[in-house]
C-alpha cells in the first residue's frame, strides 16, 4: 500500500480502514532502513499515526509542516514521495536524515537544532496574515524535550499574543527527548502519566476525558475539572493559548479530529499528543536507555547494535571520572545528552555532582558560571555545533567574570552524515574572540586525557577542549618540544606545518610525501591553539612557509590566528591555511568529506607542493613591488 | 542619614520609622546624579524600597544578590558603601553603571545582557547545596520584561526541579521592560493591573488579598480563589515553584515580610513585587514613553533632556520608513527596543508590519526566517552586542536556508560608558563564518541609506548593516570607484589603507599626516566587507603594505579577512590590522576609548609609519630566509 502513496493527496484518499496497514508498512520500512544504516528510529516509530493524521488534515505544502529538530521527519518523507530514497538513508548522494528543501517542496526547515519550530511557525503565520492568505495554516511539531529550550518559550509568548495567528502547535509528548526529559515542565508532564506504563496511562486518560477534542480556554471561564490534574493547559492558558488534549497519538482518528478542531479555530492552538517512542518494534519499546533514539546499524531480529569500538567520547568519559575522584570540586553539566556526551559514567560515579539541564545550552553555561562563582569547577559537555546557542553566555557570563569553567566539545569538525547543521566547524573561529578563553585540541586519546587535566587545573578563566566524532585516533608521540608545543617531526627550513589536533596524522603523512618531492617539512602540534605559543613565531622565522591545517572552517580559525600572530610580530613569512571550506556541507561519511575537501595527507602534500612552487616562482620574478 | 550607611549592616540597624527618610534621600541622590550624567533613573527609582528590604533580610555578600541586566543596581551600590562614586557615575575612572566585582564584594555579575540572573542563581544555589553551606541563599532580581527571554524559562524549569534549592527569585514587575512588555506573559501580568493607575491597582490587590505573605503551593492542594484571577502563580506552580505575592514593592515592610517568608522556606520561591518605574520623581512617573528608562543629562526641575542632535539611529529610522513606502514586503522586528533602535517611526507608519517580540533575540531571528519563508523581507534591528544571543539562529535558521533577512546592528563597535558588555566589538568577527551572509558598514548617513537599500534588495540570503552609537558621521564623498569599493583618496604605491565604515575620517586624517612623513597612502572604503571585493587584491598588489582599520575586535575581523583574501590569492604583501584590542574594555566615552586604543588619525599615522619603517629595515637586512 505504501508503494501507492506518492504524496499527501494519496494519503487523504485512503479509507480509514486502510490506515493501520499503511502504518504497519511504514514501521516495517523504518526498521529495515535503520537496521542497515542506523538512523533516528525511535522518534519516527512514535510519530507514524501523528504524521498520517497531519497529512490527511492539512494541505502540505500550502500548510507548511515544520518538524522541530528534524529527525522525526522520516514518516513525513515516506508520505511525500521519497520512499525510494530510504534505500540509501543518510548515505552520500542519498536521502538526508533531516528535512531538505532540495528533496521536496514539503520540506521547509533543514536546521537540526532543537526548539526552533515554533518561531518559524510564528513568522509563517504572521506572513499569511499580512499577505491575506487566509486559508493557510503553519503547523509546528515539537517534542516535550524541545519545549525545555528557551526559544520555545520565547515563541509561545509571542504566538499567544496574536489572537488570530493561524498556527497549530503539535506537542509530541513521549516523556523523553534524547533520554528522560528533565526539569519542572517534565515533572508536570510526568504527572499526566500517573504510572510508567504507557497503556495504563492511556486507558486512564480515556476513562477520564474520553477522546472528543475540546477547545479549552481559561479566559472564557470554562469549568476546570479533572483536566487540571491531567494537563498542562493551565500553563499554556496563562499565556492565552488554546489547548486540545491530551490525545492518544497512536489513535489516528482521534488525532485527525483534534487537528481538524485546531485547524478550524484560525488562531494559535496547542494539540497535545501522547506518543510512545519506539512504538511497534519491541527491541525499541523495551530499550531502557533511549528507545533506539538513534542507533547505528543493528540486527533487525534481536535489535543488537553492531559494536562501535572505542571512540573519542569514551576517552573523555573515562578521564573525567578519574579526575572526579581526586577533585571533589568538579561537577558535570549536560544539555539533555548524558549518554551521547559520555557523562553517564560520571553521573554513575558522582550523581550529586551531575546536572542535566534539558535542551538548554544557554542555561547550561550561565548555571556553570553560577557554580563556578560558588567555588566549583564545572565541566560542560556539549556537541560543538550546539555551543553556538550559548556563545553569548560563554562570552559574557563566563569569560567576562574570568570563571573556571571547562567546556568539552564533542563532534567538533566534520561529523558527516547528520548533515550541515551537525558539523562542528564553527567553534575554533567564533571562540577566538573570547578574551581570556584557552582552547585545547588533542590529537589522540592520550593527549585528550592530558589536556583535559590541564584544562580543569586552570583557575582564572574558561577553557575549551574539542575533539571529533568517531574512533579515537591512535597515539602520535612527540619527537620533542618547542615551548609548549609538541614537535611531531623535525624537518628542514622549507615548510612548517602546524597540525591542529587530530589533523596530526594527515600532516605527518603529508610530510613524508613532501619529502619525496624534495620539500622538507617540520610538523608541530600546538596542543593549545588559544593562546598560541610565542615559540611559533621563532619556528616560523626559521621556515620559508607556514601551513596551518585544521578540522574547522577556514574563516577565522587557527590558520587566521597563526597568520595574525606572525603579522603582529612583523614576521612576513607566507602562511597558507587549510580547513573546511566556509559553506554548508552536504551529508556523507566523515572520511569521505575530509577527502572531498582536501584534508587528507595526499591532498595536503599536493596543495603545499603547489603553494611552494607558486611562492618560488614569485620570489624569482616578483610581480609585487615588495 | 544615607551618609551614615556604609554597608548592609547599617541598613539592618535602622529603625523602621527611619526607612522612608532613607528612601527619600536615595531618590534625591539618584535624580541628582542622573540629571548630571544621564543614567538608568526610572528602573532605579522603582526598586528603592525593594533594595532596602533585600539588604535588611539577606546577608550580602554571603547571600549573593544577582541583579538581572544590572542597570537596576544603583540603590544597591548606595547601600554598599559607594555613595561617593555617584559624583562621577559612568564617567571614566568613576563608578560603573552596572555591578562591578572590582568595586565591591557585594557585586557578582557584570554582564548587562538580560534574563541571565536566574541561571546564575541556579548555579550558586547548587554550589551552596553541594558544599554544605546551608545558611546561604542565592537571590535573583529580575524584571517582568526579562522573563520574556528564553534563558529565564530554561532556568525556571531547572530551578523548579530541585526541591531544596536555596534560591529566591524576586520578580520586579513594573509592566515595562524598556517600554511596555510584550506578549502572552505580559498580557497575563497586565490582567493583574486591572486599571492603568498603579495606585488604584494596589488598592484593589490589598483589599482582595491583604499584605500578609502566604506561600502558595498547587501541589499540596491549597484552595484557589481570587489569586487565580490576580496572579500568575498558577503558571509558576505548574512548574512546581512556590510563589509569594503580589506584594506592593514600595511597601518596604511588606517586602521584608515576603522576603523573610521566602528566605526561610529553603527551597525555590518566587516573590512577585509590583513596582512603579520612575517612582517618586514626577517627570519620570509622568513620562509616557519609558519613565526615564535611561535618559541623558536632563534639567532636574522640568525633566527636560538636553538635545542629542542627529544620531546614526535617526538616519536608519528615516530611511527604513522611506523604503517601507515602496516595499510592502518589508516588515520590522525589534526585541523590546522599539525606540532605542529607531523602529518607532516605522511602527507609526506601518503598525501591522512591525513586531516587538520581547527580550527574545533568538526568536526574533527565527521568526524572521519564518516571515521570509512566507514571502516577506524582515528587517531585524538590534544592538550589535545583543546579536550574539542569536548567532545560532542567524547561522542555522536564516543563512542555512538562504533567506532574505536584513539585520541592522546599532551600537556597533565601541559604545563606551555602558561598559564591557555593551560594546559591539564582536559582530564583524563572528559573522565572518556565516556562509552566504553579506555585511555592509556605512561610513556616514548617506552611505547608511544607500547600503540599507542595497541590503533589502538582496533576495538570496541574509544581510547585515552595522553602525556605531552617537552622532552620525559627516558625509565623506568618494573620489572614485575600484570595483564596488569607494576610493576616498588616491595615493601612491606605499600604503593601501582599508577604512571600514566610520573609520573613514580617521583614516583620511592619517593619510594626510603620513604624507607629511613622505608616505603616500591610498584610502578605500569597501562598503561591503563580506564578501570582500576582488578588486582589493589588485589594489593590494599595487602597494607595499596594506593597513586595515576597523571599529571591531582585532581578532577575526575585517583585517583578518583581508589578510586571508590576499594569502589565498598568493599575494604576500604585508598586512597590518588595527582595531579594538581583544579584551573587555573599561567604561568611558567612545571618543576617549578610541583615543586610548589608538584608533584616531594621529595614532594610526604613527603606527603605520612605524610599521613601514620596520618593514623597510627587514627588506634591507632580511633575517627571515624568504
Amino acid at each position: 500500500m505504501l508503494g501507492s502513496v506518492e504524496g499527501p493527496h494519496d494519503v487523504k484518499r485512503l479509507d480509514v480502514e486502510e490506515l493501520p496497514r499503511l502504518a504497519n508498512e511504514i514501521r516495517d520500512l523504518l526498521v529495515d532502513s535503520c537496521s542497515r544504516f542506523g538512523g533516528h528510529l525511535g522518534p519516527n516509530l512514535g510519530v507514524v499515526e501523528l504524521t498520517i493524521a497531519l497529512h490527511r488534515v492539512f494541505d502540505s505544502p500550502r500548510d507548511p509542516i515544520i518538524w522541530d529538530t528534524g529527525h522525526q521527519a522520516y514518516v513525513h518523507k515516506l508520505l511525500t514521495g521519497r520512499q525510494a530514497g530510504f534505500g540509501a538513508l543518510k548515505q552520500e548522494g542519498g536521502l538526508s536524515g533531516y528535512p531538505s528543501q532540495a528533496e521536496s517542496e514539503h520540506d521547509f526547515v533543514e536546521n537540526s537544532h532543537a526548539s526552533t519550530a515554533l518561531s518559524y511557525a510564528d513568522g509563517l503565520g504572521k506572513a499569511f496574515k499580512l499577505r491575506g492568505e487566509r486559508d493557510r495554516t503553519a503547523v509546528a511539531v515539537i517534542g516535550d524535550g524541545a519545549l525545555t529550550g528557551g526559544m520555545a518559550w520565547e515563541a509561545l509568548n509571542n504566538i499567544a499574543a496574536v489572537r488570530d495567528l493561524p498556527v497549530v502547535i503539535v506537542v509530541n509528548d513521549n516523556g523523553r527527548s534524547y533520554s528522560p526529559t528533565i526539569g519542572g515542565l517534565a515533572s508536570h508532564l510526568a504527572k499526566l502519566r500517573v504510572t510508567r506504563r504507557y497503556e495504563d496511562f492511556l486507558e486512564y486518560v480515556k476513562e477520564k476525558i474520553g477522546n472528543v477534542p475540546v477547545l479549552y480556554d481559561a479566559l472564557h471561564g470554562f469549568k476546570k475539572g479533572v483536566k487540571d490534574i491531567l494537563a498542562p493547559q493551565v500553563m499554556f492558558e496563562d499565556l492565552g493559548l488554546k489547548y486540545v488534549g491530551p490525545i492518544d497519538g497512536h489513535d489516528e482518528q482521534a488525532m485527525e479530529a483534534a487537528l481538524r478542531t485546531a485547524r478550524d479555530f484560525r488562531g494559535p492552538v496547542i494539540v497535545h499528543a501522547l506518543t510512545q517512542k519506539g512504538r511497534g518494534y519491541s527491541p525499541a519499546e523495551n530499550h531502557d536507555e533511549d528507545q533506539f533514539h538513534s542507533p547505528g546499524a543493528f540486527d533487525r531480529v534481536t535489535g543488537a547494535e553492531k559494536p562501535k569500538g572505542r571512540i573519542w567520547t569514551d576517552a573523555f568519559s573515562e578521564e573525567l571520572v578519574r579526575l572526579g575522584k581526586d577533585r571533589e570540586d568538579i561537577v558535570a553539566i549536560t544539555a539533555a545528552m548524558l549518554h551521547p556526551t559520555g557523562l553517564a559514567a560520571f553521573r554513575d560515579a558522582f550523581p550529586a555532582r551531575t546536572y542535566d539541564v534539558g535542551i538548554a545550552e544557554q542555561h547550561a553555561l550561565t548555571s556553570a558560571a553560577g557554580l563556578a562563582l560558588g567555588g566549583l569547577h564545572p565541566v560542560v559537555a556539549v556537541y560543538a555545533t550546539f555551543l553556538n546557542r550559548a556563545f553569548d553566555q560563554l562570552l559574557m557570563d563566563v569569560a567576562l567574570h574570568r570563571l573556571p569553567v571547562t567546556v568539552v566539545l564533542d563532534r567538533a569538525g566534520v561529523t558527516g552524515d547528520d548533515g550541515a547543521s551537525h558539523n562542528g566547524m564553527w567553534d575554533l573561529s567564533i571562540l577566538q574572540v573570547v578574551p581570556g578563553l584557552r582552547i585545547a585540541v588533542p590529537r589522540d586519546g592520550e593527549r585528550l586525557a592530558e589536556l583535559l587535566e590541564e584544562a580543569v587545573s586552570v583557575t582564572d578563566g574558561p577553557t575549551v577542549v574539542r575533539f571529533p566524532k568517531g574512533p579515537v585516533a591512535e597515539p602520535v608521540e612527540a619527537a620533542g618540544k618547542l615551548g609548549e608545543m609538541d614537535v611531531l617531526r623535525a624537518g628542514d627550513a622549507d615548510v612548517l606545518i602546524v597540525a591542529v589536533g587530530p589533523m596530526a596524522r594527515a600532516c605527518l603523512d603529508a610530510a613524508v610525501l613532501l619529502d619525496a618531492q624534495g620539500i622538507s617539512a617540520t610538523v608541530v602540534d600546538p596542543r593549545w591553539v588559544k593562546p598560541l605559543d610565542e615559540a611559533l613565531v621563532l619556528a616560523a622565522r626559521a621556515h620559508r612557509m607556514v601551513a596551518v591545517v585544521e578540522d574547522n572552517g577556514r574563516v577565522g580559525g587557527v590558520g587566521d590566528a597563526v597568520a595574525r600572530l606572525l603579522r603582529d610580530a612583523d614576521v612576513d613569512v607566507p602562511v597558507r591555511t587549510f580547513g573546511i571550506p566556509q559553506e554548508f556541507l552536504e551529508h556523507a561519511k566523515r572520511a569521505a568529506i575530509l577527502g572531498r575537501i582536501g584534508l587528507t595527507g595526499q591532498d595536503l602534500a599536493r596543495q603545499i607542493t603547489e603553494a611552494v612552487a607558486r611562492r618560488d616562482q614569485q620570489v624569482r620574478s616578483p610581480s609585487a613591488r615588495n
